[in-house]
């Protein structure tokens, strides 16, 4: 399918319960520099992660719709939970390419386990889906899937406790069953953990491999945006445009710190609610 | 003023952003047993304790406005965030009887403090706007608010962690600089906090009194009742009616567990948008 010259520089849109999808925008930005991304995080109803299926697909479907207001040419669901929950409805409803976070972490994960044995960690909402489970046996069957909720590891994060004897602490409450299981591989299933990365490292050691669906989605979105051709032919650097439904608090310092992204004059945007049925 | 036998039985009408508010509840419920009570829990947007005071406004009136609609004969905004950022527009914009948790509590901790030396913790958005400082000052200009915003521990409270070594840790963490400026009095500024009562006073020790909003705030309410006539006459024991915005999560057990609190079936409501302006 050819869009045409009037798709080069439309936007690429990423959404994002919050400001934790700031880091597969970080991953996009490098792999696709000249692609222009627009980014909206819906900071007004955050998070997404411990609420139900019908409310995350009503807020997914909104957040999209905005996006495609603004002429996106491709949704990217940089959030886990919307990936894992609304995904489908996404697909079925919207008219541009859908990428979301859990196939392209799935993959990852399949390539690097040696001895078979995957863990996965995610939101309570992901984790009750059982998404991840079932991308990982669409690709192997002979893998074998943990997976942990960790509700407490986002509003760590958000409160920017990133090298905390606290947070090393939670880590091994939450992944030492992990490790008693003989996982060689861990999906970080939500796009608040890179930023724990260097945290995660340290405690599981160079046995264990990290995969991280912020790097894997990127990858995917570059391999659709040629796919579909839709990739920007122009050669100068794209523009990032960040924009939230409520004002943001600390964790966008945190997030901006720990990303080095400069992602600019943070716009606000109110929810249209209903655009999409 | 007197609003006559129709008001009898009308329910009063309780809300918050989430299920935290139940404690408010079950306040009320031992003091006023046969007052109805319609609660409602804004879970599909919570929480409100790190969102702008616009969108914390827009919300509280939405939700009091479904609880009006339900004949509520008062609002008790069970909630420290709604009440620091929200109670003047509610009070303004509304046509019964409003109640806070804030200055209830005020008036308690200036009532317990013998230094004259006061803490206040709540969620980020509470301590922020200075509401408790305001009115522990309009009480009595002689006493000292050091207070102090604690993020993580509403998560902590909704995973159910409330008697663990972290949990202990995050306390001493958030508490110990109160505790170096010679409070003799805690203001627990969040309706989740009397669960985690009992880590409070064993962390605390017995020289500091622990003021609850959730009791404070009952008082608060049955003597408003009597003040405006609104108290039920009746004899019967009250029914509770509990509704949430989204289906509940693991923290209802913790809640319905710490609290002994029968809840009944739990009714799903959609949020109606833009009902007061």
């Amino acid at each position: 399918m050819r869009h045409g010259d009037a798709s080069v520089r439309r936007p690429i849109g990423v959404f994002d319960s919050g400001i934790g999808g700031l880091t597969v925008v970080s991953a996009l930005r490098s792999l696709l520099p000249n692609e222009n991304i627009n980014y909206l995080g819906d900071t007004a109803r955050v998070p997404y992660g411990g609420k139900s299926q019908p409310t995350v697909e009503r807020y997914s479907l909104e957040i999209a719709a905005m996006l495609l207001a603004e002429n996106a040419k491709t949704i990217v669901v940089a959030c886990n939970t919307a990936s894992a929950l609304a995904l489908p409805r996404l697909q079925e409803t919207l008219s541009v390419p859908i990428m979301g976070v859990v196939f392209p972490g799935a993959q990852a994960a399949v390539s690097a386990t040696r001895n078979g044995c995957i863990g996965v960690i995610g939101t309570r909402a992901t984790i009750n889906s059982g998404a991840y489970e079932r991308a990982i046996r669409s690709i192997s069957t002979e893998v074998r899937v943990t997976s942990h909720a960790c509700p407490l590891l986002v509003p760590l994060i958000e409160e920017g406790w990133l090298n905390d004897d606290i947070t090393d602490q939670m880590i091994h409450h939450y992944l030492d069953p992990l490790l008693s299981e003989g996982i060689d591989t861990l999906v970080l299933g939500c796009t608040h953990y890179p930023l724990l990365r260097p945290a995660f490292a340290r405690i599981l050691g160079p046995e264990i491999s990290l995969v991280d669906s912020a790097q894997n989605c990127a990858s995917a979105v570059r391999d659709l945006l040629l796919r579909e051709n839709l990739q920007t032919s122009s050669n100068t650097d794209g523009v990032l445009e960040v924009a939230l439904t409520d004002p943001p608090d600390n964790f966008l310092q945190v997030a901006r710190d720990a990303l080095q992204l400069d992602v600019g004059e943070i716009q606000l945007r109110e929810v249209a609610h209903g655009t999409v049925k």
